[in-house]
């Protein structure tokens, strides 16, 4: 029974992200899912492409959190359209609540939108939202197990991003082993280390996310 | 419709709380619901607890993941007895899996039953699983915003323990606008910056474990 409430409700969810793509593709914007654990630099991460891409094209975010706006406001002091959902308790984003937030933003002066999504590496992963790619920001002080305790996330994305490299001299974290683990998963996934914080590795990562909007839609 | 689905699981969670609590209680078990978000340091705490305390009493752990058996593997390696759940992808830990993993643990010899929930800031809050009392790790590279976003878990806890202190000089986090955060959606709680690695801090977090099993049950 709670099994098939929880079908019922991921069927209309597809259904919704299914309108949330045609509507972006319509626009020509492309969107990515950035999901990651609490504190591990998805923000940090989007401000730091903002700053990069900006020149080049055009910006646009949502930001997912529970309560507060405070990486909203962050965003918007950049003067880049954003449009802030909380969830109130929900711990992921759902495509319903991005059909909302695609209306409150100017999607034809936007060519790359970024979704940042509730800090979690549970749920998110189970709701698609409409998005062309998956990105996953791992962190370097998470530790280089977690591959093997959330496979569902680290199966689904298209990118794993190690954030905080600039860590690794202060932290047990072998970057082999995180490697071995996220491969044994997930052939396909490219892996991205950088810092948000010394900027090292961030060319590879917008060099991506370029490559990817220049390629064919999945 | 969904909201009253929710609201039949959370009571049907509770009742079995309270069997769960009976039972602890019954064999004089003081327990811990310790959660956290991926790689704050459940695990490595739990560790450093079973270190400083198991010469005084007893004590058990039931490790809690989606997948793997990683943890558990790393408590049975010191001679604790340890029950291992995986949820198979639900995000938080109920009732119901506890009272089964009771079931598996030798209760007469545990004095301190240390539960690890699955790594997640939003979920697990909502789930009482009969505990003592509950505790939040929470960790110095996730940044000081943290309470802000998780609202209900930060509100919960009995104990926010501030991990990886030893992290202080490379990365933002102030310690006061943490404090100031959790003061303002938590009167109680106790608030224990430590390390892990170090040892910092951790006698203050035993010395509060010991006197909370000392004093009266809440």
């Amino acid at each position: 029974m709670e099994v098939k409430v929880l079908k019922g409700i991921l069927d209309a969810n597809d259904r919704i992200a299914a309108e949330n793509r045609r509507l972006l593709d319509a626009s020509r914007t492309f969107s990515l899912n950035v999901m990651a654990s609490p504190g591990a630099g998805k923000t940090s991460l989007i401000l730091s492409t903002i700053e990069r891409l900006r020149e080049r094209l055009g910006v646009g975010v949502i930001e997912g959190d529970i309560s507060s706006t405070v990486d909203a406001d962050a965003v918007a002091a950049k003067g880049i359209p954003v449009v802030q959902i909380n969830t109130g308790g929900s711990c992921h984003l759902d495509a319903n609540m991005i059909a909302t937030a695609l209306s409150g933003l100017p999607l034809d002066d936007i060519r790359l939108l970024m979704v940042e999504n509730v800090g979690n590496l549970v749920c998110p992963a189970e709701f698609g939202i409409g998005e062309d790619r998956k990105v996953l920001v791992s962190s370097v002080p998470e530790g280089d197990d977690k591959p093997y305790k959330y496979p569902l996330m680290f199966t689904e994305v298209d990118a794993v991003l190690i954030n905080k490299i600039d860590l690794l001299p202060y932290v047990k974290f072998d970057m082999r082993a995180f490697t071995v683990a996220v491969r044994s998963m997930n052939a396909r996934a490219s892996i991205i280390p950088l810092s948000c914080t010394t900027g090292q590795g961030l060319e590879d990562w917008t060099g991506w996310v370029l490559q990817e909007m220049a390629g064919p839609r999945s």
